[in-house]
């Protein structure tokens, strides 16, 4: 699907090509959640405040805070500080309603939290929510498929087969379609792998592994090369995006020990960086399963 | 979050109460997907065909048929043929560009294949993707937690804390906030325990399992009241949802052999069936980790 490709590609333009360190907590424990203020408390997260801070492992953030990133550019706004890294999507370029044609208002509804985009004529709220971008990471002879970017953002890096999933499809479906898109690889999904948020930019990576039915790949039309690598030449250094940067270390991570597990995490750009910073990323509230 | 909890339940108003039984694939083996056609035969995605057939476990099925089922309503029409199980989302309510307001026009992009809006004077294309439903299980003292719905669909029957994942957080962060939301239950995320598609409906449901920090909990507006079950208690005969029936079903079937594993898989409709059909809806493709 080239739309999913492109806006994928767009929409996670910043995050660029780093090797994340091995995290601490990427053994067998698990990492509990305990950012969230308590329901109870005084910091209760209907009530926002704007202390934020980062551990290693573990992001303590104020709830629910906005910045100007939107997903087709998500780092159109440097944060100025950390209070700024909660997104509340593109509704700014809301401007009518799709039922109506309607002018939008852009507030907080009676009995919400968050500013939408509502409709002057009827009153239809517009929502948004985060999309999942579906793909596989493709196992054949101890080696893994990746294919080379021929469309911006991130031209000529390596990124997993991957894009958008599609109203009507399920995960996996969508993981196997993009991957005869892009690689011209006719996969089997075999188990998931992980699920990656990334609040920033209101998407969620769904990654299964898989594997060639056969022995043939190809270029699609937005793909320059497909290769497979061997663990040890994986192109760390130029990876198209966080996500896939954070899936293949999990990944390799995994195979040093045994078998792969499943992994659930959240991509946070760290507070005060830029989008080319080598790390700029951190993983938080890394769960396996 | 108000809104998530009235769209998600409306959006899932056809998945009535059952007791799936066991499926023979939740055992320790994998469910291979093979229900693509292969991309390299004539039978190709791109080119649909209306053959569809169901077996336990696996579901073979044609690639990009529609329906006019809606998330709002996936069942206003019952599907008279399996061709039609394809959901192709709510395009045809989409009438007017959110961007510059002109009319728009359904048709299949160039360059593309399936059927979008797109606006006649600016031409954007507006997009449909599938929409996340995140919910906390949660476990105290070998007991599960559930609330009673107070609003319609599915008034009176019993359901995890669930709604919609909002733009700016994570899948385990909106886990949380529904919970505290819906049963007034402060959680902690533990694991990732399952992720459901719904294709039908563009819903995927990402559960997590998850602990009281203190036992203390409390029917939110939704909620008429929320009880903690024992794993032989559970008001299957009454629950509100075939993802919360599938889900509670996957963690007892994990509960009697040991510890809950993750779960991925695909809830479908049965072809010719009722929405209050008895055991309408299969898990297909249904993956461990």
């Amino acid at each position: 699907m080239l739309r999913a490709i492109q806006n994928f590609g767009s929409s996670s333009s910043g995050f660029v090509s780093q090797r994340l360190k091995p995290h601490g907590n990427c053994a067998l424990s698990l990492v509990p959640i305990s950012n969230k203020p308590s329901p109870l408390s005084p910091s209760h997260p209907r009530k926002p405040t704007a202390n934020v801070s980062l551990i290693k492992g573990r992001c303590f953030r104020a709830f629910p805070v906005s910045c100007t990133g939107s997903e087709s550019n998500p780092d159109v706004t440097s944060p100025s500080s950390p209070a700024t890294f909660k997104s509340t999507g593109n509704i700014r370029k809301i401007n009518f309603c799709q039922l109506c044609g309607g002018p939008t208002k852009h507030e907080i509804p009676d009995g919400e939290e968050k500013m939408r985009a509502i409709c002057t004529l009827c009153g239809k709220i517009a929502y948004e929510n985060p999309k999942m971008v579906v793909g596989c990471l493709i196992e054949h002879d101890n080696k893994i498929l990746l294919c080379k970017r021929k469309i911006h953002p991130s031209y000529g890096l390596w990124t997993l087969p991957a894009g958008y999933m599609e109203i009507g499809e399920s995960a996996s479906e969508g993981a196997i379609r993009e991957t005869w898109e892009e690689a011209g690889a006719d996969v089997e999904v075999l188990s998931p792998f992980a699920q990656l948020d990334i609040p920033l930019i209101g998407q969620t990576y769904i990654i299964f592994l898989a594997k060639l039915k056969r022995l043939h790949f190809y270029p699609g039309p937005e793909s320059s090369d497909c290769k497979l690598f061997s663990l040890d030449d994986i192109p760390f250094d130029s990876l198209a995006f966080s996500s896939m940067l954070v899936t293949l270390n999990l990944y390799v991570a995994d195979r040093k020990v045994g078998s792969p597990k499943f992994h659930y995490g959240t991509i946070n750009k760290r507070p005060g960086t830029s989008p080319s910073d080598i790390q700029a990323y951190t993983l938080d509230y890394h769960l396996k399963s």
